[in-house]
Parts: C-alpha cells; sequence; structure tokens
C-alpha cells in the first residue's frame, strides 16, 4: 500500500462522520428513467406529522436536488482508491463512436505515466483514454442537433423535475406546491422538463451538458437558464499549501454542500496527479484552466509559452476526463491597452498571462489564432468550452468599461466558431460590478453570445468588504441569476486574503445555494418553493427538526437553536429563545387564527375603521397645503 | 459602589481592548458647524505612500461615516455610569420651548423611581424628565415646517458630507472621487447636503431626524431616501437571558461596526432600568416597541391592554428619552380575518399582541381609535413614529398580500394624521418577500405613504437557509435599499434560531453596512465610490495593511490574511497566498501596464484580429441555419 494510499484511507476514515454521514432525516432514492441504467439521485426528506386538535396531518416527503453523489448513500461503499463507479460506460460505449487507446497521446501524460518516481503519488486504477473514432464528433451538442436524446438528456431532465410531475397529483402537495408568479426577463421555463426539451435547449446552445467521455462516473447535470441556477466552487493546491489529500476531500465536501461542478485550479506540484485523484472519485463535471498547468510546465514564464505547449495540455487533461476548460481566447493583443488606465488592471490570472504573452511577442493570442484547432481538440472528448473573460474588472471602478465589453464581443465571435464544430460553449463573466450595472452585463451577454450560458464569478457589489466577499458577491450573484446568468461562480469569505478552508468552502456554497435559489424563485421556476413551503409550514408549527432538516445546513440550524435551547424538549417546544415560554407572536397567532375562524365581524368595527379612514382623508389637502408652505 | 456598577466596571475593563480600542490607522476628527459647540464626528483613515518606480506617490486620509461614538475616541473617558457628555443640551434649552419637570409624569416612571429594591439596578446620574412647554410642539418637523435650521439638521448636514467639498478642491483626490452613475429610482441626491436641504427633506417628511429631547446624549442623524442609507440594529434581554451589562455591552458594540440607530427589544425583567442604562450611554437614536413592556405590566396578557396602560408606557419612555416609537396602529380588526388563510400567519409580536386584543374585545385597535392623542404625547418630547407592519409576511408565502398591502394603506392614513401634528414617522416594511416582489413594496410604499423613510426588515428572500439569514435577508436588504429604503433593520445568523451573540451581531452589522453601502453606489449617491476605490487601489498595490483598514471589518480581514501568510513581511509582499509568489495575476498585470505604456499597437495585430473576426462573421447565417435544423 502505497504512502499516499494509506493518507487516503486515514483520511476517509477520519471524514467519514463529517462527509459521508447522510443529511437528518433524508435518504438517498433514485428515480429511474426509460432503461435500467438510468438511476437518477434525489434527496428524500422525511417529516413528522402537524398535530392538529382533532387528527394529525401528514406532511409528505420532499424531494431536494442532491449533488452529493455516492458519498452520503450508506448502500454505497466508498473506496477512493478505487474510485466511483463509472455509470456512464455504456452510455458511452453504446454509440460506437469512440475507441479506447493504448495510452495516453499527450506527451507529458505518457511521460508522467512512465515516471516511477511518481508511483506513491499515482491513482492506481488507471484506465486508458478514450477518444472520438476518426471522423466522429461525440458532443452532447452534436447529438443533440441530430435529434438524439442522449442517456445523459434524460438524466438531466429527470434530475432538473425532482417528481413535479407526480407531486402535482398528489392532493398532499396542493398547498406546498403555491408559487408566486416569477419575472424571467425573458428566460422559457417550461412547467415539466421532457427530454427533448433538454434536447432542444442543448442543440440551439441555450443550455451545456459538460461530461467528458474519460469522466464516466460523471452524474450529467445541465447548465442553462431555463433550468435550476447552478453554483460551480474552486479548489485547487498553490505552491503555498499542497495536499492531495485536502484537495479530494474539498471536493467531496463541495458535493456534500451543494456545489454542481467544481474547478480545480492546482497552481502547485504534481497538479496531474491530483486531478487524477479528484476525476475518478468526482460526481460533479470538474473544470480546469489549463494555462495555468501549462504556465507550470515553463516554469511560470508566460512568455515562454507556446501552442504546442498548450495544445499537448488541452490532450493530456482531456484524456483525464476534464468536463470544461477555462479558455481566456478573448484576449486580445489590441485590447490589452485598453486596461492600462484602469484601476486594478487585469487581475484574472489567465488573462494577464495571455496578455503578457502578447506583448512579449508582439503578437496576437495563440488561444485566439489556433481556436480551431482547439475545436478539434474539444469535439473529439466532449470538452465544453468555457469562454474565459480575462479582462473582467477587479474592481467597481472598472466594472463594464472598453476592456471587458470589447472581450465579451470578441467572446460572442468565438462561440459562433465553437458552435460551427457543435462544441458546448459557456461564456464567463466578472467580477466586480455595483448593482446599478449587473443587468447591462447581463443583457450584453445575451445578445452578443446568443443566449450561450453564462457563467458569472460573483459579481461583487462593493469592493470594501474583505473577509466578507461571499456575501458581497452572492448579492450580485442572486440579481444575475435572477437576470439569467445559468451558473454562479461561488466566491469564499477568504477571496482576496487567502486560501479557503473546508468551513470557508461551507460558507461560500451555502451562500451560492441561497443565491441559486433565490434566483430560481424569482424566475418562477416551477416547484421552486416547495421547500420554502414546507419549511415555513415547520416553522410556524414549531416542528423544530422539520425545520432543521429542510435548511441548507442542518447541522448549523440545529447547532445555532441549540446554543441557546440545548433540551431535546425544546425541540418541540411552542416558543423559542427569541421571545420565551409566555409570549410567542407565532402561538399568539394560532390563537388568533381559532378565533378568526370562529367569528363574523359585524359591521360595527367596519364603522368605526371607516369612520377614521374618512377623517385621515381631510388630510390630504391639508397636507398638501403644509408641504407648499414649506 | 452598587453590585450593578461593579458588574459594569468589570464589563468596561474586559471589554476595552475589543470595544474602545480605535481602529487601525484611524483618528477620530470632529468638524465644527457654524457654532463651536457642533462638532461633528468622523473617522480619518491614514493610509501609506505607493512605492513608484521614480518618486513615491502620497495616498491622501479617507474619512468615513463614524457611528462609533466618543467610544473609539482615546480623547474622551468611558465612564457607564456617569453616561456621556449631554452635547445636545445646549440647543434644546436655546429654544426656549421646554420645561425641566420637577419628577416623572408617568405613574410607572415614578413607581420605579420611589421602589428601594431597584437602588442596585439604577443608573446613578438621573435627570429629571424635559418636556414641551404648554402648547409648544418640539419635533425637528415642527421646526423644519417653520423653516428653523436646527443644530440637530446642520450636524447631519455636516455628517452625510464627509468633507466631500473639501475634497472636491484637492487635487489628491481626483482619481478616488471618480464615481458610476447611479439609478435612483426617483431618489433626488443632490451634490452636496446642505443644512438647507435637511431641513426641506425634514419639512416634506421625506426624511426624519429621530432626537428626543430627553437623549441629549445623541449624535444627531438622518433617515431619509436621498441621504446615506441606514442600519437599524436590535438588543435586548427576554425571559431567558437577562444581563443589563450584556445589552449595554451590545450597544456600544453595535456602535462600533456601524448600526446607526438601536432597537431596545428587551422583554424580561428590569425593562425600565436596562433602557435607562443604555440611552444615558447611547451615542444613536434609540427605539423600542412600547407595546412590549405593556404587556409585561398585565404579565403577558394581551387582552388585559388597556390605552391608558399603554399612554402612561408612552410618557415613561418618551420621558427616559427614547427616539422612536414602533406603534402597530394599522392591524385593524378587519385586517385580521386576512391573515386566517395564510402559510404563517401574523409572525410580527406587536401586530399579533394587537390582534388578540382586538379579537379578545371585538373592538377597533386602541392604538389607531388613540392615534391622535398618541401624536399629542410624541410631539411633546419629539418621538418619531416608526409605523409597524404588524402583518408583514412571515414566508415567502405571503408576501405581498391582502393583509400586508390592506395596512400599508392604512399606515399611509396614519401618517397624514402624525404629520398634520407636525410628529416624524417612518414606515416599517417586510419581512419575507421573494426577490422579483420587492420592488412593489417599495413603489407601494412611497406612493401610498407619500414618501415618509421606508425601514424594512430585510426583506429575506427565501426561507430555506436558517443560520443564514443575514445572508438571505442582506440580498434583499440591499435590493429594497436600492429602490429607495432609507433605513435597513439589520438580521443576524440567529434569526428564527435563538439570541445573537457578540459575534451574531458583529456579523449581522457588517452585512448590512455591505447592503446599504451597494445601495447607496447603485443610487449613485455622490462620494459613495471614494472608499471602494481607494481600497482597491491598495489591493492593486499589494498595501496590505491599507487594504484592511479602509474595511468594514479590519480586524478580520488581517486575520483571515494571516492565517495563511502570517509573517509582517507578507504584509508588503506583492503576492498573496492565492497564487503564492511565483505566479500573481496583478503583479504580472503591472508589468503588462509597464509595457503598454512603452509599445504602441502597428496594424499587424489588428489585421490578424480583423481577419479572424470576418471569418466569425461567416457563421452567423451558417449558425441560424444549423439551429432551424433542430
Amino acid at each position: 500500500m502505497s504512502a499516499i494510499a494509506n493518507e487516503f484511507i486515514q483520511q476517509t476514515t477520519r471524514l467519514s462522520n463529517e462527509v459521508t454521514q447522510p443529511f437528518p432525516n433524508s435518504r438517498k432514492v433514485y428515480v429511474q428513467g426509460s432503461r435500467p441504467d438510468v438511476q437518477v439521485p434525489m434527496r428524500e426528506v422525511t417529516l413528522t406529522a402537524t398535530h392538529g386538535t382533532q387528527a394529525d396531518e401528514e406532511n409528505p416527503p420532499v424531494f431536494l436536488y442532491d449533488t452529493s453523489g455516492p458519498y452520503t448513500d450508506p448502500g454505497v461503499p466508498i473506496d477512493l482508491l478505487a474510485g466511483l463507479p463509472a455509470l456512464r460506460t455504456p452510455w458511452i460505449t453504446e454509440r460506437g463512436d469512440t475507441e479506447q487507446l493504448a495510452a495516453p497521446s499527450s506527451h507529458f501524460g505518457r511521460r508522467r505515466q512512465d515516471d516511477a518516481a511518481l508511483n506513491h503519488l499515482r491513482f492506481e486504477h488507471l484506465r486508458t483514454p478514450r477518444r472520438a473514432a476518426a471522423g466522429q464528433n461525440v458532443t452532447q451538442l452534436h447529438y443533440a442537433r441530430a435529434g438524439i436524446v442522449t442517456p445523459e438528456m434524460e438524466y438531466c431532465a429527470i434530475r432538473e423535475n425532482l417528481r413535479l410531475d407526480e407531486l402535482r397529483r398528489d392532493p398532499r402537495y396542493a398547498r406546498l406546491l403555491r408559487q408566486h408568479r416569477g419575472q424571467s426577463f425573458g428566460a422559457a421555463l417550461p412547467e415539466t422538463i421532457t427530454p427533448a426539451f433538454v434536447r432542444d435547449e442543448v442543440a440551439r446552445g441555450r443550455a451545456i451538458i459538460p461530461a467528458n467521455i474519460n469522466h464516466p462516473e460523471l452524474e450529467p447535470m445541465i447548465i442553462g437558464r431555463n433550468f435550476r441556477v447552478k453554483i460551480n466552487t474552486n479548489i485547487g493546491n498553490s505552491a503555498v499549501t499542497s495536499s492531495i489529500a485536502d484537495e479530494v476531500e474539498k471536493m467531496v465536501w463541495s458535493a456534500r454542500w451543494g456545489g454542481d461542478t467544481l474547478m480545480d485550479l492546482s497552481t502547485g506540484k504534481n497538479i496531474h496527479e491530483t486531478r487524477e485523484w479528484i476525476l475518478r472519485n468526482a460526481p460533479m463535471p470538474i473544470g480546469t484552466v489549463p494555462i495555468y498547468q501549462a504556465l507550470e510546465k515553463v516554469e511560470g514564464r508566460p512568455e515562454e509559452l507556446t501552442w504546442e505547449l498548450f495544445r499537448d495540455t488541452l490532450i493530456e487533461q482531456a484524456e483525464q476526463g476534464v468536463d470544461y476548460f477555462t479558455i481566456h481566447a478573448g484576449v486580445l493583443l489590441r485590447y490589452v491597452p485598453l486596461t492600462a488606465d484602469r484601476l486594478t488592471g487585469i487581475v484574472s490570472r489567465g488573462g494577464s498571462i495571455m496578455a503578457k504573452w502578447c506583448l512579449a511577442h508582439h503578437q496576437e493570442n495563440f488561444l485566439y489564432t489556433h481556436f480551431e484547432e482547439t475545436c478539434e481538440i474539444l469535439k473529439a472528448y466532449d470538452v465544453a468550452f468555457s469562454l474565459g473573460d480575462g479582462l473582467r474588472p477587479g474592481s467597481i471602478a472598472d466594472a463594464n468599461d472598453a476592456a471587458q465589453f470589447a472581450e465579451l464581443e470578441t467572446l460572442g465571435d468565438l462561440t459562433r466558431i465553437a458552435w460551427q464544430h457543435d462544441v458546448q460553449v459557456m461564456i464567463e463573466g466578472p467580477g466586480h460590478v455595483p448593482l446599478q450595472m449587473i443587468k447591462e452585463n447581463m443583457d450584453k451577454e445575451l445578445a452578443d453570445c446568443f443566449e450561450a450560458p453564462f457563467y458569472t464569478l460573483g459579481p461583487l457589489i462593493t469592493d470594501i468588504a474583505p473577509a466578507y466577499d461571499h456575501i458581497t458577491s452572492g448579492i450580485g450573484a442572486a440579481n444575475i441569476g435572477w437576470y439569467g446568468t445559468a451558473m454562479l461562480c461561488y466566491v469564499t469569505p477568504k477571496e482576496h486574503l487567502g486560501l479557503p478552508t473546508k468551513e470557508d468552502v461551507r460558507d461560500g456554497i451555502v451562500t451560492y445555494k441561497i443565491a441559486a435559489h433565490a434566483a430560481d424563485l424569482a424566475k418562477g421556476l416551477p416547484g421552486a418553493q416547495v421547500r420554502d413551503n414546507a419549511l415555513s409550514k415547520a416553522r410556524f408549527e414549531f416542528r423544530w427538526d422539520d425545520q432543521f432538516n429542510l435548511s441548507l445546513d442542518p447541522e448549523r440550524a440545529r447547532e445555532f437553536h441549540d446554543q441557546t435551547m440545548p433540551h431535546e424538549s425544546h425541540k418541540v417546544a411552542h416558543f423559542c429563545s427569541m421571545c420565551g415560554p409566555h409570549f410567542c407572536a407565532m402561538r399568539i397567532t394560532q390563537d388568533v387564527r381559532d378565533y378568526a375562524e370562529k367569528h363574523r365581524l359585524d359591521d360595527l368595527e367596519i364603522a368605526i375603521a371607516e369612520g377614521m379612514k374618512e377623517k385621515a382623508q381631510e388630510f390630504v389637502q391639508e397636507g398638501a397645503r403644509i408641504y407648499q408652505e414649506v
């Protein structure tokens, strides 16, 4: 057993309670699709009954979108050394358009594989890579445009619906399904999401399903403005701190709290091996910024980067199973001077690397000039583009400026080119933007990039709160999600200050789950309000445990409650520590409700009230006169 | 020395570091008005120079709105036993329209004063109350309508401006004063706030200056949509936990982090004495919900409440110096049945008490039928109305319903009546409201209540995140503040779960300072962006200490940074732990900037770029055709 393996086993053991225990009163259920091997996981939260004066009222279970993967299913043994089950392998092989390679086709991939010094670090069950057969295109976009509904598409449809159709037929859910009309700003949210709808949204580029054929462990998910708003989390080692085990831990932790996708932004040692461990154990799509690793290969000297080196890195990562690449192909040489007068210049790492390369060589960005060759590579593995906003503003002062919007227009041009190759695309967005300037970003992205999914970092709506930037950005994220952003890249409290701990990751994710859910409610996503309604009903009825169990963070909700009211008896108490036992608004309200149902109001009170109202009316003119005097 | 006194002295000693130490690199400065006793405090943050290649560039000091009172001024000795200096006493006496009473005029006030058993609890330097002389009206609204600019008004004008005029004349601030145009939704924000503008806004009821003549320790502040958005914090003991010293501690803590006003919501023991200690040491306006104490006086039995008891409580509190009263006079008998079908009924404590009273007696709310008598009392002390939204929604499901909006219309009627008595008014708002329904609340309030300042609790934009409701509500607060809300009532992480600790108060306040500032930026408040610009400049130039010192929470920003980079040398390091020493976007950007300034782009790159762009254009039709196929 290798050193790293030992490390992992200790790690898993140490983490088992924290990371692998199911959520309270929850169990993982699987909804089967049109074929037995389409098994879509959901989290079912069981609730207690409401104690009525006559009979008890049953509270039906609530189904939640579940990103946690097999880690919260006691029925699935977790073995990080073996990796997750490869559930998509039959779907991929059946299509008969791929070939299994004998070895990695990237030079770097082969070199790492042949390096005995890395044995102690290496994931032990390596598969040889799979690639599109000659002349084939294996992207979900290609299948969709051919009219094919893949198992991945059906999986996403079932996952998005959360059994909504069944709930609609079940009278127990009638009250819970009541929902306010949304304001969708042009999003077209269907009452029910069908596999055909998923296919059509993917076909027109308005949604993507990041699903590399070399990442068969993936539980497919969809990113698009007409689906649930998703959140991305970032992990990754750096030259300052570095441990493979820590990164895998953070990945599982991210899945637990609700991360829909995850980017490995490692810039430190053993990036290749770290990524392998993450991918083999990741139920969610994994993204990277390949230029980071390319830069490591030239010891951090941007001017030494070449297309050939970058190309080899793309193939290396695509054959490991990375599902989407952030590529800063919109940082054009002529845009760089537009940033010279900025308060905070270029703050995107990828953007600044490419800007430096362009100026050092006095040539156009090679990611731009070789964009079509990049498309050829991505379509052979179904890696999606995340077109990077290398010129995003790093401060409120620089928001929505010429550099940012010039790049956005170029990303629109590149989107068209990628689509011509049937390669899936999403567009990255800012950054730092004050509230009143956020919508312009969304509107311009929809127009310039033809509704390709927008994927934004925040935006942070002020610069003055380092240590609270999960909140400054969560406010911007909720708004831009409402306006139409498909996926929100989370920000942790450590943004601008340091590397996030596991607790920072948790705070960042929960903040972004709030933003994403608020956006779903605001857009009017069918069924989005069920969880709010169920939790509020539990709250109003003093079903404390149900309230905790339905919340985004049951552990912390319970912990906070217990700080002032630790005893189990308080979990059924019809009061809380805010008001104490003799004085509770909610209890009084229930008395009021009983009373109101018994009595009818006669005309007396209405007369009293109306009399007062008329008296008030007299002061309209009176009041107006007074203002004029001033 | 009494027991409580001892307790306080220990308390202050224990707190001195945490609560009374000045912020790093900051000093309290005072701007004098038209008379020597108008001394308006501000926090001046001194910054380090920017090290340039040739010469160093000076970074001028930044002036911040300072709510912390004398507690952060090392020049002012703090003695909780003596209370704060009564800076407004000369202003009040000069007006010659008040009389000093020989004793409290409320029965309850006298009873408490004569009760020897309370000696050990009592604040030791009691003043006898002051009241308007017969026939006089001592409200700021009354003076404003008479065309008078009071010292309080001038104080507010100077405080809001933060020396903006001087900064505009100082070339060192030219870059820092650059700001994006705001979207004000009808707010009329002047370039400079003059005392006359303050008077006019108060005169037309669009702003209030809560300033009871019995709270001369107060540092005047103004609440209105054409001024900085303010935040309110809540403290208060309850039957479950109770300590006078703790509450005073929390008040000072609240002032330190930026609370503009504070409500004492005590419902436990010794409410009267607790309030006295708070008021005598409070630099900010203090609000209460008098019905809470009235209910205590009838052992928590709402049906036993009477107008006479309530009236005595108003006088008791007004003579102690409470600056604004939340009064739920809009909960009309005929509105109560409108809440019967709600998911969460009536969640406002005051609202549920009055609803219960109305139904128990089958009569109209006595707060409504005695509203004019209440106005007579409030104008004799200049207590402002905070018209309570007793029927606010307690869940997303109940947002913007008939009960809520019926009450809001009644609050508009009551506003007119209060204005006829020259009594200042603000209007309380929800609650739980999804993002897309927030603006309707603001628009309706402006219309129905004639632009009287709106004062909202959040709103929370989802119900599913107990333990994170400072964030769910902070998102709603930023939005409604942008739309025109004048003051945001904070929510802590303990909302719905328990009583906030000091750390919860800090988290809640900083979250709301973020929301309020984001709203100022979004509305385009002149000068609002200076702090963002200065902090971002410091961040970009790796002036770590300056970045920390300009942030809303310098202590936590530094603490987070030091978790990964503890050494002092790192405070000047041109990199941080996110990227490590060999790879930093910002450093690279500065290289880029130097380079960009040296070189001019020739036509070559533009040709390359344009060529690629044309190629992209070809795919417009191409792309369109492909979509149609699907």
